[in-house]
Parts: C-alpha cells; structure tokens; sequence
C-alpha cells in the first residue's frame, strides 16, 4: 500500500469512463469501483481505504490477492521467457500439465491450454464433437460457460439470447430443490426427477444426435447450485447408457472453491465417485493472475487425436507466463494446505455462520454451498420465495461497500466466495458486516 | 542464457510429449522445438544453441524477446495488482486504453479488451450485429480470425471447415494478383475485379441481411496478401453504399508489423485514408508476453451501447498485468523508433534482399509484403506457379533450423517475420541462410 495518490484514483476513473468499453453494460452510466492494490483477503482504492475482497473479483482468486510465490514465479518467467508459440516445447508448460494430470488422476492423459474458460469450453466441446462425430450439446438453463461463439450458447442465462449465433445447442432444467422445475418436496426427489426430465430429453432429441452432456459440477453464477444426491452419477450413468460424453465444467468451481482440488474429486459432491470424459478449468487454476485455462482430456479421447489432427489452436495456448503462474499456484496450495482451509472455513465457520445470519434476518430465503462457495438466496417472502428485486440487492451492495466489504452479487443473490485463503477473523469480520447490512436494510 | 542444464531440455521434451495436447496437430507423432529462452531476434534451447527468430514465434514478438521495459512493467505490475475484474476500474487498462485510442485517431471511442485476438474478433461480430441487427458476416475464403465458435467460422482456410457450429457467415474471394481468381493480368484488374465480385455477392447474399464485412487488412496466415490499389477504398464504398460495417482485422498486421502502428493507417496500404467502422488487435499490442487481444470501437457504435447493455464480456478483460504490458509496449515502440525501424528494415533491406533471393532461386515465384511481413510463394515451375509439396517446406524448414535460424512456414510458403526491431545485421545474416539453404533444397 505503497505510495498511494488519490489524484491516480480520479485519474483511473476519468480514464476508465473516457476510453473503456465494459463488459455486460449498458456505458453511459458506469460508476466502476476502482481498485489501486490488493494483498491477501484485501483490496484498497488509491484514498488507502481497505475493502474484505469477499467476491474473489469474479471469483477466481482463489489463492488470494498478492501471494508472493506466484508474483516472484510470474516476475521469474517473465524475465526468462514470457511468451512462446504453442507449437514449440517448453519447460514450464509440460511441468504445468504434469502438476495438472496428478491431481486429475490415471484417467486423464493430456491437457490442453487456453487463454480462459469460454475457450475451454469452446474446446471442449470442439473434442466431444469431433470423437463422437455427433452435434449436440445439452445444458442447463441455469449455467454459465463462457461468452464465445459457441460457449455464449451453451450457457444457459439471459447472456446467451442475444448472441444465439452458434448451432447444436439444447438446453434442460438441471436440479434446484429450492426452486424446483419438478414439483419435487425434497433433495432426493428432486434429483430422481432431473433426471428422469434429462432422460427424457436426451431421448426426444434423439440420443445418436448428441455429443455432450455439459454441466458446471457445481453451477456457480447461476446460483451455487450444489446438486441433490445422485444428480451426478444419474448424469453420468444416462451419458453411459446413449454413448453420450460427460464433460463437467469446473472453471469457477475448481482448484479449492469448494474445498478440494476439483468439484468433482469432492466425495461430498460426488460420493460415488464418477469420473467425467473431460473437464475444463480456469480462474483458480492461477487465481486469474495470468489469463489461462484448459480442457483435461481423458486418456482415451486424447488417443483419438494421436494420428488425427485436433482442428483447434490458438496463440497463447500454452503461454510460459501463465505457466509459470499455474506451478506456482498449485505448488503453493499444495504446500500451505489451502485447500483444506477453504474445507475448514466452510464447515466450521461458513456453514454455521451464513446458518445464524439467515436465523437473524428473514430475507434469507435460502443458503446454499460448500467451502468458499456460498449463495444466500434473498426473498421477499420466505413461503413465496419471491426474489426481491434489483434495488433491494443494489442498497444491499452499497451497505457492504460502505462497511468495507467487497460483495459479489447475481440477480437476487448474494454469493460468499472469499478466497480459499482467508482467516477465520476475516470471515467472522465479514459475518459481523453482512449483518450490520442486512440489518440496516430493514 | 545463464543456468542452462542440457537435462532440462531433455525433460521439457517428455513432459510435453507425455501430457500437453497440441493445436492443429495430430498428437502421435510430434517433435516440437524445445525453446529455453529468448532475447531481442534469439531464442535458444537448454544446449545453448542460438536461432535466429524470423518467425517472431507466431507473429507476435513484435517488440522482439525480452524487451526489458515490458518485462519490468509486468513484474512491477505483478507485484502491484496482478489481476482485478472487469467491472471495477483500474489505472492500467485505462492508460492502455487512452494510448491505443491515441494512436486510432479521432474516429474511435472506446476500446473493449479481450483475451486475444480470436475473441476480439468474436466481439468485432457481435457488436457489428447489435449494431446493425443484421445477422450475416462476409470474409474470405483467404483469412484466418481466430478458433473461438463464431471466429472459427469467419476464418476461411481449412481450419474453418471442421469447426462449422455458427450461422450467418458468408466467404467470398479476396484480391491475389499471384493467383487470382478472376482471370486477371494486372494488380489493378485484380483489385477492379475483386471489388465487382464483392459487390456481387453482396447483392446476391441480401445487403439488408449483412451486418459486416470482416477483413484482415493484410491476409497474413494466408500468405501477406498484400491488397492491390484501391481495394481496402473500394470495399469500404462498398460497405457504406450498403449500410455495412467494416471490421477490420489487424490481429497479425497491427503494432509495426507493416510498418506503421496500423496496416490501415499506413498510406502504402491505405492511401486513400479511409476508416474501419471497428478493427481488432492482439499479437503485437503488447509481443504477446501476456495473452492480451481487443476491439477499437467507433464513436458512434461506442454510444449506440451507452443506454443499451453490451451482452458480452470475460473475466479477464482489461486484465491489469496484460493492461501492463501494452502501456510499456507502446511506450517503448514509441521513443525507441521501433515502428520506424520496421519500415525502414522493410524498405531498404527486405524488399531488395528478396528479390535479390528470387533472382538467384528460381522455387521463389513470388515475393510479397512491406515492413516486417513478407512471404516467399515457393513453386514447382514459375510458368504453372505449382506451390511445392510439404516434403519441400520441410526440408527447407529443416535446412533453416539446421542453419540456425528459426523460420515460419505456412502451405507452400515460407513467411519472412522478424521482429519490429530486428538490426541490420541480423537481417543480412538470416538472408545468407535463406540463401544457403534453398541452395541446398536443389
């Protein structure tokens, strides 16, 4: 928090509203928050006025703000090689795969890079078309896979309607016990129908038609949508059944957010322990310091390019600055056991904790997650389950900044994703704010 | 080039064979080139053999290898701030934003920055679509954009033809005096011609469905296809008779490489003057030493977004350490004379040395481009203008790197690409291995 001047701060935002075009904005009337530094769990402005990051900035950090062996591995690599083409070798990039396939596990044989997760996904996809030489790829409704040409229409939310330019793509209802497309009254059942309505669409689409099932482990934007007991294995066992691939999607869910290395490696969220053809990554994976993602290829599917040539490329597939930035990360998370302290955190600190707030305020409808990965469902009315609306969350997210706690807000919610780093006081710092906001609300 | 290991080479080349999936490839059989490191036109490998880089990796190492400005920028930057959402401000992407926008000119409003340059390319699409609300795109069948869903499918080589999961996209002929396609005898013909077919296919797709034509301005992967006289003017008339934006597409040409900050703005290109409605970027803004792309937005396209939401965007847009690096690689282009450089290394050594090359080598058909972007079109016979098979662009890769010098092949070409600043000497000694090694193909 060296060396702060508040006239840079006016300066960055002059800048930011004379020449930025923002993403998902409408442009003429953007106030953005504007961040000078950021170290661990904090993020400051350049007055030197210190935020609780609780959002993850887009919920990537994963590893938190500033953690040194990843700035010294990026400030390493860049002297030594920051850029390469993919078609060469290079020694970070194998070491990053290599770090990659060990925590996957022996059913997995190759990975490939990209620049972020909607290219992943777009790979992913490009595969599972290509190895069953079939077209279609079912997902949710309530998902989010990116915004590319093909990603953008596999997602499932309003972001896909307006950029419906790609073909293939149908979408069905995945499980929300809390607001259930299946009549259903309990977890179980609601499991036990999602899959019976995906099986049913699988079959009236025609199950020769289609390539992929592909589904957020845990969807996240969506809502943290941790899914009902069976979901998964049920999925896996109707892609088994049609010759369909599963390809999980665990760019915001993986590398610790739901406190283990994948969503899908997590026995909480997977007891059964099935294991998807493909899976994507990306933010955690570095924490977003570098741009970086990737698909991990099954054994098999990666056979099936060994003398076919894989039609996908892109220039910083690979890229040793990334690369370098994904070793450090996962050695770090390795080694300073930060997987287990997002586990921890969100057993015996969240889970209790988002329980009491939801006890003390009724606007909580709903709380929902695992780990780092939490969303508080708000409602007007807990037997409507009514969303409130967009200014209610808006004065809500005012009331955090103000109390010095950066939120992540979607649509009705407020998600709870600090990194898998933070401190016990850090978290009861933030339980004690969203109850002075929530408070303050009424 | 300190603490080489001849060990780490060895055990950089099995661990990518072992575990990273390549683009465009086949997986069986490849034997990358291992690179260890690079400065200014040299990469070397864990022997400590020295190449000299005339491939400027994938033509992007526009600034040359290890610029120490950008790469004390990005590790300045990464100790700051490595990454921050989109949607808050930051000081970095507004600096990079105002000196892309400087360098534009006056026409431009905004800047939306993307991850590359294929989803650069994807959000030139999507906002030439809202804009509009015309659905279709026409490019060549000649070009390359990028292998996200929708860029993948504005692309016309034959990487398009696998990844075909997007609508509304339209191929038509570009303009290539060295191999027309419209009977033509003069780079004047071509140019008329062109544009007559253009304007014919516009007519027959529907003008009132065509939202932009989509052009690099330079086809480079396809071979520099350096447009002939009036063209680039001729298709913007073309466009604005018809109500049709021009995106252009200077992912490759941009920053230096022809010479000038952009191919449009550089009057042998362009000496008309006239004004992309968007054109994209990445490669060159910052040499790649961190995945950066983005689109240069009109004025009035920018406003026609300031009460309607743009739907699109990406984690990792306007990312503070790629941010970093484009504001010291302007920087740095700028007060060391690099783009005067590229210019100049054009003009007074490149363009005679090839000739020179082609007088003494009767496989060179044809010589093409300006700057540091060329390509040799190698033949079987002048009078047929065959291109050779792959077995020669092999051999001649093979001759070069055996030689010492790293070089760019694509189809039947070889693609003469230095960095912007390559010296004198540098280009004198790659024309000698040029020269030795087609001596040795005969």
């Amino acid at each position: 928090m060296t060396d702060l001047d508040p006239a840079d701060g006016v300066r960055a935002l002059e800048l930011d509203r004379a020449h930025v075009f923002h993403s998902w904005s409408a442009q003429g009337s953007l106030t953005p928050f504007v961040i000078a530094g950021a170290q661990g769990t904090e993020v400051w402005d350049f007055d030197g006025t210190r935020y609780l990051d609780f959002s993850s900035q887009l919920v990537n950090t994963n590893i938190g703000h500033g953690h040194p062996a990843v700035v010294e591995a990026i400030q390493r690599q860049a002297a030594v090689l920051p850029t390469v083409a993919p078609a060469h070798a290079n020694l970070t990039r194998g070491e990053a795969a290599a770090r990659i396939l060990a925590l996957a596990g022996s059913d997995f044989g190759k990975v490939f890079f990209t620049n972020g997760g909607a290219d992943a996904n777009e790979n992913a996809i490009r595969l599972a078309r290509l190895t069953t030489g079939r077209d279609k790829v079912l997902s949710t409704y309530r998902s989010y896979h990116g915004n590319t040409g093909a990603a953008i229409v596999s997602t499932g939310d309003w972001r896909r309607v307006p950029n419906e330019y790609a073909r293939g793509h149908v979408h069905f209802f995945g499980p929300f016990a809390y607001r259930s497309e299946f009549w259903s009254d309990s977890p179980e059942q609601e499991s036990e129908r999602a899959l019976h309505h995906l099986e049913r669409v699988v079959q009236a689409e025609g199950p020769a038609s289609i390539a992929a099932i592909l589904l957020e482990t845990v969807p996240g934007t969506a809502g943290v949508l941790v899914p009902p007991p069976g979901y998964l294995a049920g999925v896996r066992a109707i892609a088994d059944r049609y010759g369909i691939l599963l390809v999980l999607d665990e760019v915001m869910a993986g590398f610790g957010r739901t406190g283990d290395w994948f969503a899908w490696k997590n026995r909480d969220l997977n007891p059964e322990g099935i294991v998807p053809d493909l899976f994507t990554f990306a933010k955690g994976v570095n924490s977003g310091y570098v741009p970086a993602g990737g698909v991990v290829i099954s054994e098999s599917i990666a056979h099936e390019f060994d003398e076919r040539v894989f039609p996908g490329g892109l220039t910083y597939s690979g890229h040793p600055l990334a690369m370098a930035s994904i070793v450090a990360t996962i050695d770090a998370m390795r080694d300073e056991g930060i997987i287990e302290n997002a586990a921890r955190i969100g057993r015996d600190l969240l889970a209790p904790g988002l329980a009491r707030l939801a006890e003390r305020h009724p606007i909580i409808g709903d709380v929902r997650g695992l780990g780092v990965f939490w969303a508080l469902d708000l409602v007007t009315d807990r037997e409507s389950r009514e969303p409130v609306s967009p200014s209610v969350v808006g004065a809500l997210k005012a009331g955090l900044l103000e109390r010095g706690l950066l939120p992540f807000t979607a649509d009705n919610r407020l998600h709870v994703v600090p990194p898998c780093t933070v401190s016990d006081a850090e978290v009861e710092r933030a339980l004690e704010i969203y109850d002075e906001a929530f408070s303050a609300l009424s």
